[in-house]
C-alpha cells in the first residue's frame, strides 16, 4: 500500500479530453481513504524537477468538472522527453516531497519516462507506485484498441472534411486537406468517414504506412478530377517516399528541425502548398485549394466525442484503483471487448514505452489510397453520440425550355 | 403582382447558413396561393444561363430542412461576376421560362447581379420581381447590421482561438492564425471574444483596416512573450501595407492572381508561415506555429450560431413576403433594434450593390491591434446559444522541499 501523498503531471500534446483523465484520477484519488493529498506538477516532468506542484486536493469538485470538459492540459505540459539522469532527478523530488504514488498523463515517450522512474525507486528500494495514463491524438500506442483523445480528434477531421467537401461540391476543384500524425495515419485515415454518398470527398487517403509516390498521386487526382469535376484529397503530414525521406522535405527548400533532429511538419502550411502547386502545375487544373488542419484538430473549443471523454475519464479512474489496490506498476490500457464496449487492462511499462503503433495492413485498401471496410467499423463508435448530418438536395432537374445555344 | 413561378439562387462561397436563407424562402413561396413552381438554379448564375435548373416544389418539407441545417450552398455556387452582357442572358433564360420572381442570395457581387437583371427587366417591359437576399462571412455588406453567414464564422473564429489559447498557455510559444477577410476585418476580429482571463489570447488582433507594419508586429510580438512567455496572434488574410500592398505578397516569391487580378490570399498557407518565419529569425523565439483557418471557418461541418440559423431563415422568408406583398425590388437588410432583437428591410438595391463595408473606427482599438468594447457588444448577442466555456485550474502552490538547486 503506497504513502498518502500523491502526484499528477501532463506530458506531450494536449488534447480535447486529457483534462477527463486527470479530472478521473484527481477525484477518484480523493474518494480514496488512504489518500490525504493529491499533487498536481505544473508542465509535466520539466514542473517535477523543479518542484512546480500545485494541490489538487483544495479544488472545489465544480471546477474539476469545468475542467474535464475542457481541451488541453490544465496542469500544462512540456515536450521534454527525459533520459535516465533526468528521470533519477524526478525521483529524487518524488522522494523529497514523500510521494507514494506518481501519475503521468500521456504518449509513448511518457510512458517510458514512467518505467525509468519506476526502475529507479525499485534500485532504490523506495516505495513508489507509478502509473501510465494513456493520450495521444495519433493512436499509436501498442497494446490498446485505440488511445483516449485521439477518437475527439478523428471527429474533428471527419466534421472537417465533410464540411469542405459541401464547399467543395458548390465551388467544384481540388481540395488538399493536411492532417497530424508522423508516423500513424489514424487521424488522416479517419477523414474516410466523412462520406456518405458514393462521390462525396475525402476520395482521396494517403497515409504515412504507406509509400507516396507523386506520380501516383498526381494520376489519382486527375482521374478523380476528370470523373467527378473535382477532388478531394486527406494527406498526414508524415506521408514520404520509398527511402522515408518525408515529401515536405523534399518538396521544400528549407526545413526546421527540432532538438531531435525531426523535421517540423506541424504548424506550418507548407506541404499542403506544394502538392498544390505540384497538382497546378502538372495537371494544369484552375481552382486548387490547400488547408493545413494545424493546431485547431487537437485545440478547438467545442469538438468532442462523448465516448472519448467517458473512456478518458474512466482510464485517469481505473489508474487509481490499479495503484491502490494492485501491486504493481503499469500503464492503463484499453481494450474492446464488444460492439461497442471496452474494459481496462493494466499492462506491463517496458510493453508501452517508446514503441510505436501503426496503422495495421487490414486497415488500409488495397489501392493505398483509401481505407477498408474494417476501418469503418473500426472507428465508427468512437466518433460518440449527436454527430452532425449533412443533407443534399434530392430535386429532379427541369426541362430546359431555349436548349443548347 | 409576379406570376406563379419563381427561381431561386445562391452565390459566392457557401456559408454555414445560406441554405437556411434557401429554405426560407422554398418554404414560404411553397406557402403562397400564387406560387405554382419554385425552381432551383443550380451553381448560381451559371446555371441559369445554361438552363439548368432543379424543382424545388418537388421537395419534401423533411429534406428541406435536413437541408438547411447543413453547411455550404446546396444548389452549388459560382465565382461568375456577370457583366451588363451576362446579365441579358440571365434575362433571356428567366423570361423564356416565364418567372416571375428572381431571388439571388449572395454577397455584394451577387447584389450587382441582380441590379442589373432588374434594370433589364424594366427596360423590356417584363414584369419581374428581383430580390437579394443578403449571405457573407465577411460581414461586409452596407445597410446590413451583420450578414447572415458572419456570426456562425465568428462563432469558429472564437471557438478556434479559445482552443488555441489552451493549447499554447500548455506548451508556450508564438502562434499565429490567420483569418479570412480580404478588406474588412470583422471575423478576424471575432477572435478577442476568445478571451475571458486577462492573460487570455489572442494578445494581438491585426485587421485590415490598419495599416500593417511589420516593425511594430514583431515589436508587439516581442513585448507581449517577454511579458507572458507566449503570444497568440490573430491577423487577417488581407493586411497590407501603406501603399496597400498585401504583406503575403511582399513576403513571397510568387504569387497567384484570379481572372480580376486579385491575389490569391485564401486557400494557401504562406502568410502564416511567412510571419512564423520573420518572428523566429528576427526574435529568436523557437516555438513559433502558424496556422491559417482556411476553408475549415466557412465550412466546418457543426459549428453554426443558432442566431444566425435563425435570421438566415427569416431573411429567406422576408424577401418572399416582400416580393409578395411589395411592389419594388430590393435588397433584404438586417437592422438591430434591441438589445438584441433585429428587424429585416427591404433597401434598395444600389444601396448595396458592388458596396464593401468595413469595420468602423470605433470597433478597433486605438492601439490598432485590438478591439473595442463596442465591438465586443456588437458580436457577443450573434454567437448563438450554448457557446462552449474554458475553465482553469484554480488549486494553490505547494512550498518547494528542496528549493532552487
Amino acid at each position: 500500500m503506497a504513502t498518502n501523498k500523491i502526484l499528477i503531471a501532463q506530458g506531450g500534446g494536449p488534447t480535447a479530453v486529457i483534462n477527463q483523465s486527470l479530472v478521473g484520477a484527481v477525484l477518484a484519488a480523493r474518494g480514496f481513504r488512504g489518500i490525504d493529498l493529491v499533487y498536481g506538477a505544473r508542465h509535466g516532468v520539466r514542473g517535477i524537477v523543479n518542484e512546480d506542484f500545485v494541490d489538487l486536493t483544495q479544488e472545489t469538485s465544480h471546477n474539476l468538472e469545468r475542467v474535464a470538459a475542457t481541451p488541453a492540459s490544465a496542469l500544462g505540459s512540456t515536450r521534454d522527453k527525459p533520459d535516465v539522469k533526468y528521470c533519477q532527478e524526478i525521483f529524487k523530488v518524488l522522494q523529497a516531497h514523500g510521494i507514494g504514488q506518481f501519475f503521468y498523463i500521456g504518449g509513448n515517450d511518457s510512458s517510458d519516462t514512467v518505467r525509468i522512474v519506476s526502475e529507479e525507486a525499485a534500485k532504490a528500494g523506495y516505495p513508489l507506485r507509478c502509473m501510465h495514463i494513456p493520450k495521444t491524438i495519433d493512436n499509436d500506442l501498442v497494446g490498446n484498441d485505440h488511445t483516449p483523445g485521439f477518437p475527439s480528434a478523428a471527429r474533428f477531421v471527419v466534421q472537417a472534411f465533410a464540411g469542405a467537401n459541401l464547399d467543395n461540391a458548390a465551388l467544384p476543384g481540388v481540395y488538399v486537406g493536411v492532417v497530424m500524425g508522423r508516423h500513424a495515419g489514424f487521424l488522416t485515415a479517419a477523414s474516410a468517414l466523412a462520406r456518405k454518398h458514393p462521390d462525396d470527398g475525402p476520395h482521396l487517403v494517403y497515409v504515412p504506412e504507406r509509400t507516396f509516390s507523386l506520380d501516383s498521386f498526381l494520376a489519382d487526382v486527375k482521374a478523380t478530377h476528370e470523373r467527378l469535376g473535382r477532388c478531394i484529397v486527406a494527406v498526414s503530414e508524415g506521408i514520404h517516399d520509398a527511402s522515408g525521406e518525408p515529401i515536405a522535405t523534399q518538396l521544400a527548400k528549407s526545413v526546421e528541425r527540432d532538438a531531435h533532429g525531426n523535421v517540423q511538419l506541424s504548424g506550418t502550411g507548407a506541404l499542403a502548398d506544394q502538392l498544390c502547386d505540384q497538382i497546378k502545375e502538372k495537371l494544369k487544373i484552375k481552382r486548387v485549394r490547400g488547408d493545413t488542419f494545424g493546431y485547431l484538430q487537437r485545440s478547438f473549443l467545442g469538438c468532442v466525442s462523448d465516448v472519448d471523454q467517458h473512456e478518458a475519464r474512466e482510464a485517469g479512474e481505473k489508474a487509481v484503483q490499479f495503484a491502490m489496490w494492485g501491486e504493481r506498476d503499469g500503464s492503463v490500457a484499453i481494450k474492446r471487448c464488444g460492439d461497442y464496449a471496452v474494459r481496462y487492462e493494466l499492462i506491463a511499462l517496458d510493453a508501452v514505452a517508446g514503441k510505436t503503433r501503426v496503422m495495421e495492413d487490414e486497415l488500409i485498401a488495397a489501392s493505398g489510397s483509401d481505407v477498408t471496410d474494417a476501418f469503418r467499423r473500426y472507428l465508427q463508435p468512437l466518433l460518440g453520440t449527436g454527430m452532425p448530418e449533412a443533407a443534399r438536395l434530392q430535386a429532379p432537374a427541369v426541362a430546359k425550355v431555349l436548349g443548347p445555344r
